[in-house]
Parts: structure tokens; C-alpha cells; sequence
């Protein structure tokens, strides 16, 4: 079984994918599939490439399994220790892009799915969910293949993600949820002047600090259980000409806020307009990412009853990090947990995973698959 | 008379003086005032030349006139109506850098001396303090000359300074003080980090926008008799390192103040200080320029006195406008009144100056020296 995961990782690493280019990875899953009984439905949108590989089971019920095949830019070739798509093993340690981020947790997936259908019944429909657009802008993957699914009233009762979730061991760590997303643009408006005579200017950062100050110490509430407390951070501030002596007629700021679900982007949006409601400003609102959160329940219950099974640990519920294709998933509904390898090296020059994480994850996706139940 | 005025004026704008350049104005004057009994005693510093020219009177008591010998740059030479050192005479206009700031007041205070020094008894003792150094740095010109006056006991009991003070004719305005110049640096301390994890960071902007607000709302008090009220204003602001999800380890701002002599800086620094107090933050305090102002008093009427005697005019005791040489004759204890031609092209392409207005000058400053009288 780990062979066969291993085998997989490499071949796919092997195929040069820097976001949004799929390199041919999903040609080769469809090969992978197409034998075990997976229909593949091919949802691409601009330059990106999305597959939907559908396998009817016996069960009622449909698990899926989403993830990418793009990666991010390599950085420096020569930094590495192995040619980054060379996918060299040495040891216990396969090297190369994307093998933690996430190649690696989709030759799980495979991996676990070829044993089961040669060997296991009755099975729960499996879909994966593969797109080449989650590293980059995240416009036209995952979202895409949402909307299809819904449009076909094909949507799956639970979601894994094969995100790198874990910090130490494969499946110490699941996250079930992110914090939202909202970035935006403040410009203050006044009147250019002199400093001499501020009788007939009207400063733009005098106009700008007390309302920032107000949305600096804006009272969040309670945050949602489990989640980190909504962040609200100035990033940027901007005003002033760089002469010393010139009222400014402008000051800009900008403003990222990490919103847990107990806020909506209604509430976030109100707030801060009325933290500005005495200034002359302009406001653009970014609704980078919509928070979700599976709610504690059957599903998140049985992967960490699978995991403890299959390596004996206690799973930590996570909502931290950063955004996630989850967003699209939850939206429409349905439970998203992320599970995948350790994620130590993601991003990095000399990305690697350990092979018997992935011996590990493939048993653990097995036994999910396994005990895969539908919640009337 | 005026054709004195007007020569002397058209003869110093022929030798470009760009600051601190003197371009060889003050050996020129030397030139004119040596036949008429004044002795020049040179007081340079670094590349600026400083002449004080002396002539005993018979009065005792002694009125300077203060000025400056250099300009301002042209500017695009292209386009001038005239080239600006050609002092181009077309009707009633003499064209040329300098020619309102202010050799054309220097041109007619000596035109002025000539005039009575051949005519008139008993004189007071009448000094020019000529500096090239007004227009750019103002570290090594009037200053030094004050500097050497006290070193000697020498100091006059009143001076009048050729800035061009005027708005409309010529008399209209005199300056009798100007505002201070307090300008600070602040730059609040945080500690970056990542937007999503703000327990981690100290996000600076957060600090020094409630600070920054209270600075701008500080309650300087009653101004001063006569001048404007004392203005703070934030002229710059920056934070943020450009990245939207990076708290700012720091924030910088630059605060420039106008201060009457109401408030001195002493008490300005400690209430900034104050604003910033629960902030980690560096405070840089550049004490540019000192307030001053001249009582009302002999001095100041006697001026207007001769103003509405030639022009009949009333004239406005203003406080206006940014900093001035006389901060440095009003620190040694002196009576200042700034009193030259009107100022509408000042430092500007195309600079220029009405004829009339030196034969109006002249008379004014030619019936001051007249009636001058020291105050016990
Ligand atoms: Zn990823
Ligand atoms: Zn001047």
C-alpha cells in the first residue's frame, strides 16, 4: 500500500505544475482512476484545468476528497538538495515540490480508494475534486467545480481536504474551519494646504487618526467556539506629501481583518463605515475570503476515531491558518475537514514528506472511507 | 530719486546671486556707501558673505536696515518674459529675480542714505546688515552678524528689514513678528508581525494613531496679541510595509508647528511629549525658528507715522507668513519691523517690481531715518 502512494507522489511531482499549470496531472489521475470505475467530468475555466472524477458506490452517500495539482514557484534551484521535480527518494524521504502541498495527500487518496475497490463493499460514492488553481488566485478552481456540482445537484455530504493540516504527526491536527478574510481600502480626504496657514486647509491625517483609532478598538464580541478572536489590523498607512511643511490632502490606510464566523461581512462592513461616519472617506471593501466552520458532529467525530484507530493519537480541531478552497465547499453546505501530512516544509525550497506519513495517511483515509456514514 | 533706486536695483539684479551666492552685490554696495562716510566691516562664515556697513550720525542712537543679497533659483529660464539677471526695464516695470525679494528694497534704503547724507542733519547712526544667506540654510548669515554686533556692543536700538512685506501699495503692511517653527520626527516602536496572528505582534500604527490624534487636538491656549493662533499639524505619516498582511513594527510621523509667542517650546515639547506618553516611541524636536514680535510702542508708530505722511495709507501690524531673518535681531533685544515692496511675485517665474513702488519706498524709508528717535 505505501508503494503504491509513494509510486503515485512521485509520478505526479514528476509532472512540472507551478500554478495554474495542472502539467498533466490530471491526465494521469484519470489514468490511475479510469480502471477502478471513475468517470471523470472536466469543469475548466480560463487557463485552469478541474476535474470531478465520480465513482458510483453501493452506499447512499457521497464522500470527496478535494485537492490541487498546482505548486508554488520553486525558488532557487540550486538551494535544493535534489532537482525539485526530480521527486528523488533517499531513505525515508521523498523530495521534491509539492510533496507535503499536496501531491503527496492525493497519492493517499488514490492509493487508499485502489485498495478499496478492488477489495471492499459496500462502498459510498467517491468523488474527487482536483483543481489546478488553489496556489494562485483562486478564481477559477474550486469554486468552479462547487458550482457545477450544485447546478447537477451532484454535491457530496461531507468533504476531505488533503491540505497539509498536521504540525508533528499525520493526524495530529485537522482543521475544520478558517477565519474569514476582508481587506480594505480607507481614503481620507481633506484639503491640500500650507502649514502655515491651516485656516485654509483641511488635514487629511488629522481627519484620518481618531477614526482609525476607532477601528483599532472596535469590540469584536465573543468569537465563535474554537476560533481565534477577529483580528483587525491597520497595515498600511500613507499621508503627506514629504515636504515637511504641506497639509495633506489625502491619507491612506489599509485595513486586513481575520473575522471568525460569529462575524458576518455585513457587520464587519457597518462597523467600520460607522467608525468613519465624521469623515470625508472613501471605503473599498475586499471580501477576500468567507469564514467557515464545520460544526462538532458525526462527521469531524469519525475522522478522529479513524485516526486514533490507525495511529493511536488524540486529533486537535483547528481553525487557525490561512484561507482554504474550504471556503467554497462550506458555502454550499456541506462539512469540510482538512486532513492531510505534516506541513513543515510547504512553500519552502527542498519541500519533502516522509514516506511513512504517507504509508500512515493512506491507512487513515482507508478507514475513513470505511466507516463513511450519511447523517439523515 | 527713484532713478537712484531703480539703477541700484537693476545694477544688483545683473549680478546673479543665487543662495548662498552674493555674486559680488555687497562689494557693489561698499561701492556706493564708502564715498558716503560708511565703513564696511566683513563677517563671513563658510561660503556666505556678511557685510556690516557703518556710518557714525550725529544723533545718538542707532537704526540698521537688515537684507539679503541672494535669490532664489529662476526656475525654468525659458520661461521668463525677460532673461532674469537681463533686469529688463518696460514701462513702469523692472523685471528680474530679486527684484521684490529684495534688492529693490536694499536699492532703496541706500538711495535713501545717499540722499540725506548730502542733505540732512543731524543723522542717527545707520548700519546695513547685508547677509547672503536668507534665502537657503539662514545658519551662517544674519546670525553671525548679530553674534558679532553683541561680541562688540554694538547692536542698534531698532531695525528695519527689507523683506517685501506689502500686499496691494506699498506701506500697506508691515511684519512685526513671525511664529515659531517647531518641526518633530516621531517614530512609534510596535513589533511586526503577521495580520493573522496579532497576539504575536504590536502593530504600530495601532499606537500612534490615538497619540497622533491627541496631538492634534492639544489646546495651545489664547495666541498672543496680534498673531494667528499656534497650528500643529501632521505633514506626514507612514506605516506599513507595503504587504497587506503585515502588522508594522513601525510608524513614523512628522509634525510641524506654528507657534506664537504665546507659547514657548518648552511647554510645546512637554506636551507632546505628554500626547506620547504610553507610546514606545522617538521624539526628534528641530527648534527651526523662534517666535518673536515687536510691542506695539514708538518704534512700530513712528513707521506708520512716516507710511501715512508719503502714501497715506493705513498700515496693517501683521504677523503673517513663515520664518524671518529678524527672529535672530529680536532674539538680541531688538525692535524689528519688516517693511519692503509688495510681494505678489516673490520667489516665482517672472519675477518682478513696479518702479513706482521704489520711489515710494525710498520716500518712506528716507522719512523714517528723518524722524527716527531712540527711546530711553
Ligand atoms: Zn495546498
Ligand atoms: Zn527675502
Amino acid at each position: 500500500m505505501s508503494d503504491i502512494a509513494k509510486n503515485i507522489a512521485a509520478k505526479l511531482i514528476q509532472r512540472p505544475s507551478v500554478t495554474p499549470d495542472d502539467g498533466g496531472c490530471q491526465n494521469y489521475i484519470a489514468s490511475l482512476l479510469a480502471p477502478l470505475g471513475f468517470v471523470r467530468t472536466q469543469v475548466d475555466a480560463g487557463d485552469v484545468i478541474n476535474s470531478i472524477y465520480t465513482r458510483q458506490g453501493e452506499l447512499g452517500g457521497t464522500l470527496a476528497f478535494a485537492g490541487h495539482t498546482d505548486v508554488v514557484p520553486t525558488g532557487p534551484v540550486e538551494q535544493w538538495p535534489y532537482p525539485p521535480f526530480s521527486a528523488t527518494i533517499v531513505d525515508d524521504i521523498l523530495h521534491g515540490r509539492g510533496a507535503q502541498d499536496m501531491k503527496g495527500a492525493i497519492a493517499c487518496w488514490i492509493a487508499a480508494v485502489a485498495d478499496l475497490c478492488s477489495s471492499y463493499t459496500p462502498m459510498p460514492t467517491i468523488q474527487l475534486l482536483i483543481t489546478s488553481d488553489e496556489e494562485g488566485e483562486s478564481v477559477d478552481g474550486t469554486i468552479r467545480m462547487v458550482e457545477y456540482l450544485q447546478a447537477h445537484n451532484k454535491l457530496p455530504d461531507a468533504v476531505i481536504i488533503g491540505e497539509p493540516s498536521c504540525s508533528e504527526k499525520v493526524g495530529d491536527t485537522i482543521r475544520r474551519g478558517r477565519r474569514g478574510v476582508v481587506q480594505i481600502k480607507a481614503v481620507f480626504h481633506g484639503k491640500q494646504g500650507h502649514s502655515a496657514y491651516p485656516q485654509d486647509a483641511d488635514n487629511a491625517i488629522h481627519r484620518a487618526t481618531p477614526a482609525l483609532s476607532r477601528i483599532a478598538a472596535i469590540d469584536w464580541g465573543v468569537p465563535a467556539t474554537g476560533f481565534p478572536a477577529t483580528s483587525c489590523q491597520i497595515t498600511n498607512l500613507n499621508g503627506g506629501t514629504g515636504a515637511s511643511n504641506v497639509i495633506p490632502g489625502h491619507c491612506n490606510a489599509f485595513i486586513d481583518i481575520r473575522y471568525n464566523p460569529g462575524n458576518r461581512f455585513e457587520e464587519i462592513k457597518a462597523a467600520i463605515e460607522s467608525a468613519c461616519a465624521d469623515c470625508d472617506v472613501t471605503l473599498s471593501f475586499d471580501h477576500v475570503a468567507t469564514a467557515f466552520s464545520t460544526a462538532d458532529g458525526p462527521f469531524l467525530d469519525q475522522i478522529c476515531t479513524s485516526i486514533q484507530r490507525i495511529a493511536g493519537i488524540e486529533t486537535l480541531r483547528d481553525t487557525g491558518g490561512g484561507t482554504s478552497d474550504g471556503r467554497f465547499l462550506a458555502a454550499a453546505g456541506i462539512p469540510v475537514a482538512e486532513l492531510g501530512t505534516t506541513n513543515s516544509t510547504i512553500h519552502q525550497v527542498g519541500e519533502q514528506v516522509a514516506l511513512h506519513e504517507l504509508t500512515t495517511l493512506t491507512a487513515i483515509y482507508t478507514d475513513i472511507i470505511k466507516h463513511f456514514e450519511v447523517q439523515p
